[in-house]
């Protein structure tokens, strides 16, 4: 007999191929008239063409030369960006103790289903070709969860994770959003006592976005049951806490009149109960807000709320103790999207040129904070706790989690926008053989001597390559140093060794160049690399 | 007006999608007979269980934990092993200038199509939700070429790609065939002089092996052209030349009788062609054989073979100056099924701990070689030129490629074996911090101030966790430094620096514990790191 529950995953599977198919149905007719339109499109362009000359490519099939939508090819000096990027965090993520883990690209469907609420539409499917129905992974937290659920043995688990993750999402190529990119996730698994990791997570996100020097930036943060409470005082009703707060969470993008009217027209907040929220809501500041808040007549009398607002004071002051409190603004108008959070919740934004994060420590709380400027790149790095998603796998066994997602697409982004994409040195190569008048054998033999010794080289794959074509490979590449033999050069068994990097004319040629013996090339080579 | 080649794709796309959705209809019925099927079963199970006990877990959706068939999640200590060899092997790409690129996971439909000959039914589509039709990539070889094609600037170009690919094979996950796999590629696209970069892709891939400490291994290596001419003067007929090929690409794991019977009883090939086939692949040996075979009445009289001949005696010469033609062998049973190869074509095996490579130099030819004893693992680095691939995607304009994949998932398989997963170190922590006592503030300070100066630390999140909790989780991490603060350090100012590396009891408490003044203790942490 079959298990219920694969009854039902299998029946809604059934239904949403269904709602695909009348879809599909509708589709059907667009593009037929779309396809009668080309082919009388493609018959006029033949006609045209056809007294024109006949091409010599018969054979060969025509292929849409493309990668798929919202999908991109990286170029060498490309990832050169990216992966010092990674490497920057990576290191960050072990100083921190973490290690890594790998999931599959796509999981069971059922897996990711109901975890994204509405945004569950952007998720891939893989074609049914038979057995399991799979998707491809919408994030790694999920993922995550589920590796928890099934390997009780690591309960407490510091891991991070940087890969590519999927959203069918209408691409705006521009604007950063893609349908393949990357996230970079840093979680800490496991019962401990409270803030300590929720510290440690923000003091690895405010270590990685000071490292790669993308400018100054803030940490916005608040907390789910602070929300929670702030809600139920203010009097909305508990069916409608969650669309109102994803309006609140449109703060950082539309003004407080704005958001006021989709909580009372699209949303049917009653006008004064979205007053009352329009007062919490402009409240920003430091730690004294904490106080501030336990001091609330209102909110004071709320259980959640004073819950929150306690652990944020102990969360500020390990905040203190970790050197990344200046870097942080607990602000009530961060709610963050995703379902699945139960504590605190953060965000962390660049500032504009006129912006200074040191601005934050002395604004005073009760006064609407200045408007960030975030250039168009909006949050850089976000995360939070979520107590309870690992419980939805493992039958209600929670695992509480903390964790930070940073904004890897974005960063790179700004990255490249600061370097000159030519300019960017995408090989490692430290030597460049270079032979006047071929000597292939000869250059060969020294490339391999090279390579045994572990210095990184190339020559140039031509029998008897020219002189100018092999200067010109060597500074393309900007390859520090150049080996140069000739016939000479062989016979007294020496070798040239040039270092590239001095283009000053300044600079003697004594320095520019040195003669060393052939047996003592390797020494000077490896003395050359050290000290630069 | 539009571009006829882009009308063109459009049409096509059309008529996929048209023709899916009529492929749609006819599975529209099916899934209503199922979703009947299945409702009624549900509601039969439904009825069954209602009377038995009300589980507690209302809410809690039951979950098929699984990862989907023929993949596997990676473990942090099994991700230690597979990073550290995937940083042996990129160091090794670098080394000899080769950059990395990145493409996306799934390509456009057609890219893949046509290129993997009955290998294509492997492919995993994607499900048409609206828009483009695509496929994951089945290797790195295909998105590469059409990478190439697509950006001319990259002529010559010598990239590794090391990335997942997808396969919908049946998984026998015991033989480490996955669904999921990684693929490791070196590639030297260009016109160069011929042989040159051939040479380097061979002493890439031995570099690489020996680097790995995986054993004795040995490099086959054959040439399409020379195979396509023993087959013509042999008498093979010309449709049956792939056929026949792939017959021979089995002799190493079917004795000649076994290919010879499928060649002659499933193929259809006169049995005197093949006895002829059959004196050829038998020929194994060094650069000694180019000779041979030129010296061959038949062979010297086919144009093709006595090129490819031609080629393989130079490669040898060059491949004596790279100091690699000892782990060579010429060996005219090599065929390797993949289509687009065009010249070289060779394939890293594994020795038995009876065989040995020096043999290989030493070894006569027209002597059946011993069989090698690959202990199941078969062939662990292949590759070869693919001069057309490009080719295809570009209209004809050929740019011709050489390269090698590393079977990086069947080296980790071996090197899996060789260590006790449960004692692999995955966290990269120097330092961990414990207190006597709680301490909670006084070690975040440190750990603080480590992290501050870049090294590596953890602490116990607890406010006042247990002495020997600390110092399990120290050792069980195997972390090499431990930091010991207590009430009288901290009011001396000191703290004690234990070298948790140092087991051995005739070890003098001396070496192995040190006291030093707070002030001290960053200077002392990275002199003794750095003496590590």
């Amino acid at each position: 007999m079959s298990d219920l529950s694969t009854i039902e995953a299998r029946i809604e599977c059934i239904k949403d191929q269904k709602k695909l198919i009348k879809g599909n149905k509708i589709e059907e007719t667009k593009l037929a008239n779309e396809l009668k339109a080309l082919n009388l499109e493609r018959a006029a362009i033949k006609a045209a063409s056809s007294n024109a000359e006949q091409c010599d490519s018969q054979d060969v099939k025509k292929y849409t030369l493309k990668v798929p939508k919202g999908t991109k090819d990286y170029s060498d000096k490309e990832m050169a960006i990216r992966e010092r990027m990674f490497e920057k965090i990576t290191a960050i993520f072990r100083r921190h103790g973490a290690v890594t883990i790998d999931t599959p690209v796509f999981e069971l469907r059922e897996i990711l289903s109901g975890k994204y609420g509405e945004d569950s539409k952007l998720i891939y499917d893989l074609q049914d070709q038979g057995g399991e129905i799979c998707s491809l992974r919408y994030d790694l937290t999920v993922p995550f969860a589920r590796f928890l659920a099934m390997n009780r043995e690591h309960q407490n688990f510091k891991r991070y994770h940087i890969a590519k993750v999927y959203r069918r999402d209408q691409p705006s190529v521009n604007k950063g959003r893609m349908r393949e990119f990357y996230q970079c996730d840093f979680d800490i698994a496991g019962v401990y006592d409270p803030m300590i990791p929720d510290a440690e997570a923000i003091r690895v996100m405010v270590e990685i976005l000071e490292s790669l020097s993308i400018g100054n930036f803030s940490v916005k943060m608040s907390h789910r049951k602070i929300l929670d409470g702030m809600f139920a005082v203010c009097g909305v009703p508990a069916d409608k806490t969650r669309a109102i707060s994803s309006a609140v969470d449109k703060l950082d993008k539309m003004s407080w009149n704005d958001v006021r009217k989709e909580m009372t027209t699209e949303k049917g907040l009653d006008g004064a109960v979205a007053d009352r929220i329009g007062e919490y809501v402009k409240l920003k500041g430091g730690k004294e807000l904490c106080a501030i808040l336990e001091s609330d007549s209102q909110l004071s009398q709320n259980k959640s709320a004073m819950e929150g607002v306690h652990d944020m004071a102990l969360l500020f002051s390990y905040l203190e103790l970790f050197g990344v409190a200046d870097k942080v603004v607990f602000d009530l108008s961060l709610a963050r999207g995703l379902d699945y959070y139960t504590g605190i919740i953060y965000e962390a934004v660049l500032l504009g040129s006129d912006g200074n994060f040191l601005q934050f420590t002395i604004i005073s709380v009760l006064v609407v904070y200045p408007k960030i400027e975030t250039s168009g790149v909006g949050s850089i790095a976000a995360g939070g706790r979520y107590d309870d998603l690992v419980g939805m796998f493992s039958g209600g066994k929670k695992i509480p989690c903390v964790g930070v997602s940073i904004g890897v697409e974005r960063v790179f982004a700004i990255l490249l926008q600061k370097e000159a994409l030519s300019k960017v040195k995408s090989t490692h190569t430290q030597v460049y053989v270079i032979g006047i008048g071929g000597l292939l054998h000869e250059r060969m033999a020294i490339v391999r001597e090279l390579w045994d010794q572990g210095i990184k080289a190339e020559f140039m794959f031509k029998v008897n390559p020219k002189l100018p074509a092999q200067w010109t490979a060597c500074e393309r590449e900007q390859i520090p140093l150049a080996i140069i033999i000739g016939s000479e050069e062989i016979s007294q068994k020496i070798v040239k060794i040039k270092d590239m990097r001095v283009k000053e004319v300044s600079v003697t040629e004594a320095k520019k160049e040195v003669i060393v013996s052939r047996s003592d090339m390797i020494q000077v080579l490896k003395e050359k690399l050290e000290s630069f």
